[in-house]
């Protein structure tokens, strides 16, 4: 039922787009947009059609830039290691820590029959393609440790190994800090499994 | 900390503007636009602006309003009873119920100390300049029962007694359907207290 004047409505509808936005919160959007002075919600459009311009994502990994290649990619003194990630957050997640020196690549998604994507829509020809011009060590595949993001690894697993690169996946196990009478059973029975001599 | 490019950074700060958006959400929807068709992301920013364009307030209720007055103060058959609201949706959703058959008036924000709103920024010039020049027979103060809510109605009582006008709230009690088991001390107080002979 349109209960709105239709400018309104298109509006809701717009914000209905943003994820995890329904009917309800993308109404209350609209309405705090209409209670803007009118300048605040032009410099709001603005925002918008000027991120689209001014970003893109890097030709070589995915990740977003500004200019033609991402500041990573330009980078000659990263190591020869290619980080698989699910997307830019893990990226810059990983890059703030300042710990790893190496690559990215950012998938365009995630194997998931539930949501109907396969290995075509995960935009792998990219990276395949990186792997045979430039020199890689080592590719570790940091897609979340869920079913999609496992069963991702194991399919890039199956694509990459016959090149003769290593594939790594992050280390499972306690959260450092953490307390294990509250650290979940399978985590547990993981972090046991891999349990490490002292040194 | 900037951790993002400036464009993305900007696009982010819009979006905390929106009403319970947090840097974390902002950024989910940032990254969401940005994942966007170009074309998707302009119309977007489109629906922004024309709907700040053609959307106004009209000036004798406040409601949202694609013409000179809105619907409801343009209808010459509505009954001469103004019922004061906190907002447009509380006024639609009045509207909805097609009980009742007068006209509104919106205000521009209820009394509040917390937030330092006085009887000023309340928007009342324009609805006592209504009472002074339509036949006004009741205002009905619709605010929410809440203490804001109650604070504002109990100063437009002062306000507009004087005036001979009838100044009623509608009623409170147990919701129809509500099981009185679960119904709040408070309510269930006041619908005892406020009881009806059964007709």
């Amino acid at each position: 039922m349109s209960e709105f004047l239709p400018p309104i409505e298109t509006l809701i509808e717009q914000f209905r787009r943003l994820p995890g936005v329904g009917r309800k919160t993308a109404t209350r959007y609209a309405m705090a947009i209409l209670d803007m002075p009118a300048e605040t919600a032009n410099t709001f459009a603005e925002a918008i059609t000027e991120a689209k311009t001014a970003i893109k994502r890097c030709p070589l990994c995915n990740n977003l830039t500004d200019g033609d290649i991402c500041y990573i990619c330009a980078d000659t003194t990263r190591e020869k290691v290619i980080c698989v990630v699910e997307d830019t957050r893990a990226l810059m997640r990983i890059e703030r820590i300042r710990d790893y020196r190496g690559k990215f690549f950012v998938l365009s998604g995630v194997l998931s029959p539930m949501k109907g994507i396969g290995p075509d829509q995960l935009g792998l020809d990219k990276l395949m393609e990186r792997l045979q011009k430039e020199e890689v060590e080592e590719v570790i595949v940091a897609t979340n440790p869920t079913i999609e993001g496992d069963t991702t690894a194991a399919y890039l697993m199956k694509l990459i190994a016959p090149i003769g690169i290593k594939v790594t996946r992050p280390a499972l196990g306690i959260p450092v800090g953490a307390d294990i009478e509250y650290a979940d059973e399978v985590t547990l029975a993981r972090a046991l499994r891999a349990r490490n001599p002292i040194t």
